[in-house]
């Protein structure tokens, strides 16, 4: 809220606001400011109040005016001299999900990047509807700080420490893992198994591995915004698929096949993000009866396992490993910032994928594997998971029946820990407004290979909990 | 040694040797297997227990006879069905320099990656002559034990768990680098640090946000090879610049700017490896003009600074990274397996260096940054570094008397860690000689982009004080 009696004028206060805005990508390079009007009304400001602080912003070399369209935030080139002020911010920085509020029409690499970028600023201490992941408060245990303690004794501290390490990664965890995925019917030998910094370097070094610049590449709509931003900074052409509740669209993949030879495809199975959605047998079926007949690779994220049921269905279960390559990561479980991940791949795939990881980073920290595996081997990582999703459970309940109350509706049965939900408003502009109140949204346009704004958004069943949230979102919904 | 009371045959003993040595790519593909007649000399058989010896081989696959021309290792091609038995055993691997001992004279992408995957193979429990890093006692402590007891302190681990962290990485740690680099006289505020998964990411990091596929790179020759290995992976073309003892041939330089237009120089300048030479203030001021006239970047790889004098010439000083990225390590002092590297670069480079970070691995582990900050700020680093300067003093004259005792000269001035030797011989048939008695070396062959047999070979001098070592080469050598 803009302040009357602050010692900054109500043009400074409103310039200040969007021009950190700005540098922390919230609103990206290439979005439209709202209309000098609409600010006004938004902000209580007068007209004149609004075209001021523009103008500061036009002087800052902030935003550009365009004739008769408008301030637009000027693109960030690569000669672009500002600092990354919030970045590099020293409070903990809080994840979250949804972060270039007004969305270009053609994004490039570059700015594709820009809403990761945004995943690390804190906006308040609200619990944030955006957000990707659970909030750390659920994820404290006091097995994780045992195992830790246990792999830093001095002695396995130097074990782990003063050599390089295995390049498949520690072999207890893998072993661990092996079991691990046994249990989802995934077999693969702790031979076949290859650790990485997170999932995401997992996903990176599949697309690297497999892929060379300009091979089309299949991934779904809505997905993952992370995942398209990185494999258009690889130079990849993007075919987006349809998610349906059972699957991708099978026509529209098989025509791709057809047209355009696709090389891989990206998916997430089980609790697909941001739907989740979860794969029905019979389309992993004809998935895999494609990528054999157009000889594709797969590579399944397999990122929501921890939450979901052992028996759901899998493309890695399905295949045996053939075609297929299972990513899995602990960030959602257990501890973001440990950044573990790992890939399990087909055999005669495993020594160029570990060439690719060895070329990128060399090995992964032993340490922090080793008490990762021993959380698997004692069963804390499982039980703690029950516990989770016990409290998932009730979340959603509430979740949904205020978001229900609040007006709106469910594009995707609610499951897992991202409701898909229909507002009836764009989101984009939704999530502009939210974020005046301190609540950081992640509207639909963010799940778009193109960004195509959308009335729908994603949101945290774990953070979406509180009536007053939903009592904001009303107001702002109902004056939109 | 092959051994007659063995339960194999003398034919299964030398099949099954250099079987393994295929599969830990220690012969790497396209490898000529010694004649039939040199081999028996050289394990003392009769050669047709070598013929036998090579049908088995060749019956598994892993070799093929070229007429007239004798038996080469098979290429691997991207459906060899070989698991990397050897990479994931589960013995701490040991961590040496030179692997693939015949090389093939055109090198393409994947077989260029062979050599670091013989890093982790355990040869012997010798020292390893061909090692690319002090031993692993050298850089045992109290202080780091102390400093990850510090970081996983309950409240601390919790802090550094379960939330993403900072995306340039920890704050405590990038303003421990800032004021160390200040002691090298480069200016870099803690805003212009990125923390990564070792040097080796952080260099991967800046060839994928400065270069295309295709890209012209300057490279050091001789220089190191999994540089030049991750280059070529990533689709670069190598420009090789002959390294002189006060910097690179400036000649060469010149013209490769004004024939090829290169967007990069990769260059170590400080204890250049595998040289140790060091780069004089008139060459870094000339390699600076060249890059100002013929816009290319500089990325200077630091790793060996722990054990330099800190006057020592530094681009990245004279530069003030103006067009310059400054990269370090700390496998080589403190703790290999921890994985942490960093570079400082320009402002107007750090967003998009960022970018190619979060698309890649997301954050980096705080948890170990911290602890390594600890280290830094208490000055504990810096004591152990002297200590290891001394220690590595005395064990560079022990050496280099023994290396002249054994006829061999230097073809560099003994300094730093690496000693570049003079034999007189092929020291890639001397590595795989050598190889026969539990020592890895690394040939010269392995320092050149186009890896071009070499008499010379690289020496760690920590690994070479062992008189036994010499004696053995020095008979080895007299037989040659």
């Amino acid at each position: 809220m803009l302040m009357k009696a602050s010692s900054q004028s109500l043009t400074e206060q409103l310039a200040t606001r969007f021009a950190e805005r700005i540098r922390n990508r919230l609103l990206a390079p290439g979005a439209r400011l709202p209309s000098v009007r609409q600010c006004a009304e938004q902000h209580g400001v007068s007209p004149s109040t609004v075209v001021s602080a523009y103008d500061q912003l036009l002087a800052q070399g902030l935003v550009e005016a365009r004739k008769n369209r408008g301030f637009f935030v000027r693109e960030a080139g690569a000669d672009a001299q500002e600092p990354v002020s919030g970045a590099s911010g020293d409070d903990a920085s809080k994840w979250s999900a949804a972060h270039w509020l007004v969305a270009r029409r053609n994004p490039g690499p570059v700015n594709a990047t820009a809403l990761i970028r945004g995943m690390f600023h804190k906006i308040s201490d609200k619990p944030q509807p955006g957000m990707g992941v659970f909030p750390a408060d659920w994820l404290e245990s006091t097995f994780m700080p045992a195992a830790v303690r246990k792999a830093t004794s001095t002695r396995a501290l130097h074990e782990f420490s003063l050599q390089y390490g295995e390049p498949l990664g520690d072999g207890s965890l893998r072993r661990a893992l092996a079991n691990k995925l046994a249990g989802l019917n995934v077999p693969a030998s702790p031979e076949q198994i290859i650790t990485s910094v997170g999932a995401t370097h997992a996903l990176d070094i599949v697309s690297r591995t497999l892929l060379r610049p300009g091979d089309p590449v299949m991934v779904e709509e809505p997905g993952w915004a992370v995942e398209f931003a990185r494999l258009n900074a690889l130079g990849m052409r993007l075919l987006p698929v349809p998610r349906r509740a059972d699957g991708p669209d099978l026509d529209v993949m098989a025509q791709y096949c057809r047209l355009h030879q696709p090389k891989l495809y990206v998916s997430v199975s089980v609790f697909h993000n941001p739907t989740s959605y979860c794969l029905s047998p019979g389309s992993a079926h004809r998935i895999l009866q494609l990528a054999n007949q157009h000889d594709f690779h797969i590579v399944e994220d397999d990122t929501y396992s921890h939450i979901a049921p052992a028996h759901a269905t899998r493309l890695c279960a399905l295949d045996g490993l053939q075609r297929t390559i299972y990513v899995g990561g602990f960030a959602k479980i257990l501890a973001p910032n440990w950044r573990i991940g790992f890939m399990a791949a087909p055999t005669q795939l495993v020594e160029r994928l570990l060439d690719t990881k060895l070329l990128a980073t060399l090995t992964t920290p032993a340490l922090l594997e080793r008490a990762l595996a021993h959380c698997i081997e004692q069963g804390q990582l499982r039980r703690h998971s029950e516990r989770i999703k016990t409290r998932l459970d009730a979340a959603r309940s509430r979740s949904v029946k205020l978001a229900l109350g609040a007006g709106c509706t469910f594009a995707a049965e609610p499951a897992g820990l991202f409701g898909w939900v229909e507002t009836g408003v764009d989101t984009d502009q939704l999530a502009q407004r939210m974020l005046d109140e301190g609540y950081l949204l992640a509207p639909g346009a963010l799940f778009h290979a193109e960004r195509k704004p959308s009335t729908l958004m994603r949101i945290n069943f774990a953070t979406t909990q509180d009536a007053a949230f939903w009592k904001k979102y009303a107001e702002i919904v109902r004056r939109m």
